[in-house]
């Protein structure tokens, strides 16, 4: 993954449909077999009215990632990067996910998607590990990460920081937290949720940057949740509490 | 898999950890370099010390079913299926998890795992299509599928009217309902949840069939959430609406 953007190489239906209607895909290779779908074929007119290359192949997989591209891979150009000034700059007020340490890129994706539903600012993602926002990513996200803005940062305490001074609360999820995070007034206010790993939670120096710490109750005799269900969860109570849902 | 029984097969290191812990593995089969792990460790002590039979082979990929084993592949008991009736039965008040057309096991697994967060009585499965409830829905399960109760249907359709017969009020997820889920009183009431495929949502004989249709309000730009998460959604807004987080 280019530091310069994101979205270069794309896979499966739903992720290449929503960059081509973007107007950024350059190259599109489809598998000849597909192209009996009407969803295929839509993309494929749209994708050469707006000047891209296409190429009929018989299969697609030796140019894939991902082990279900669903017959559909493209090169697109890249969707710029944005800073956290950015990010925070929402008026709406600012309302950013960020990501500490989650790998699975399904999860990221799976995030930016409810983070976009949940009409979010945009999502803040770790560059140190395995580059999370690949065609796997992209995937998972439906479209999503067409549309939510998105800053890579190479250290999320340093972000958290960032963001406080940027004038939002900073909150994490974490298992143990007393306090809960449905009703939580504060997030009405412009605010960054910090989200962990699945099974690791929050980095310790990010646990201890935050301005404070949120549980997600649960009456159930379960100890966590999936990362991206926390994440949407947190998404979705920020647009309650704002009365925008 | 068999009618009589889910979970029989597993891979993956929670899941196959749940299962031992609940007494019911078999075979435990695991590779040689994942031994190393104190957590793998002492998933082996505890199988041995329950019976079961312990094989270390240098390779689980030919006796996996997933890309993703983990090293670790079990053969156990397997956990009983409930009746309709039974899942109906709970006191709470019941809260049942209905899924109509889910086809990704991941899926069907995430969605069994924020249900039993959420403190829901089970989840309902049609038995329909491919079998959604092997390896890797038991893998995403995370350890839930031990212990929440789930019904196999061979009709989600009559599964809705038994459940209505039951005394329960049926809800359907759709996104172009016009009333919304959060806030909705009757989930107070014993209440079955519907949950309808990703793009395609509820059959129409479902939605047919249930007392009524919710949205989930979304304020930003997309058009649909993930299944598993719009099911995560529904599950805490009945603890919610009862008081239970």
């Amino acid at each position: 993954m280019a530091r310069a953007g994101i979205g270069a190489d794309l896979e499966g239906v739903h992720a290449v449909a929503a960059a081509v209607r973007s107007g950024r895909v350059q190259q599109l290779i489809v598998e000849e077999a597909r192209l009996r779908s009407p969803e295929v074929q839509q993309m494929v007119e749209e994708a050469r009215r707006r000047g891209a290359e296409i190429s009929i192949v018989p299969d697609v997989a030796p140019r894939a990632s991902s082990a279900a591209p669903q017959g559909v891979v493209a090169r697109a150009r890249p969707i710029p990067l944005r800073s956290l000034e950015e990010l925070a700059e929402d008026a709406a007020p600012a309302a950013v996910m960020v990501l500490d340490r989650l790998e699975d890129p399904q999860n990221v994706g799976a995030v930016a998607r409810s983070a976009l539903a949940a009409g979010m600012s945009g999502m803040v993602v770790p560059s140190r590990r395995a580059a999370p926002l690949g065609a796997t990513a992209f995937k998972a996200a439906a479209g999503a990460l067409e549309e939510l803005p998105v800053s890579i940062v190479s250290s999320t305490a340093q972000a958290v920081a960032t963001l406080r001074r940027l004038g939002l609360w900073t909150v994490g999820l974490s298992a143990a937290a007393e306090t809960s995070l449905f009703g939580l007034a504060l997030l009405a206010e412009p605010v960054a949720v910090v989200v962990g790993a699945e099974g690791g939670g929050l980095s310790p120096l990010v646990e201890q940057r935050v301005d404070l710490c949120v549980r997600i109750p649960m009456p159930g005799p379960t100890e966590s949740l999936n990362a991206s269900v926390a994440a949407a969860l947190a998404a979705f109570e920020i647009a309650r509490i704002r009365g925008r849902c």
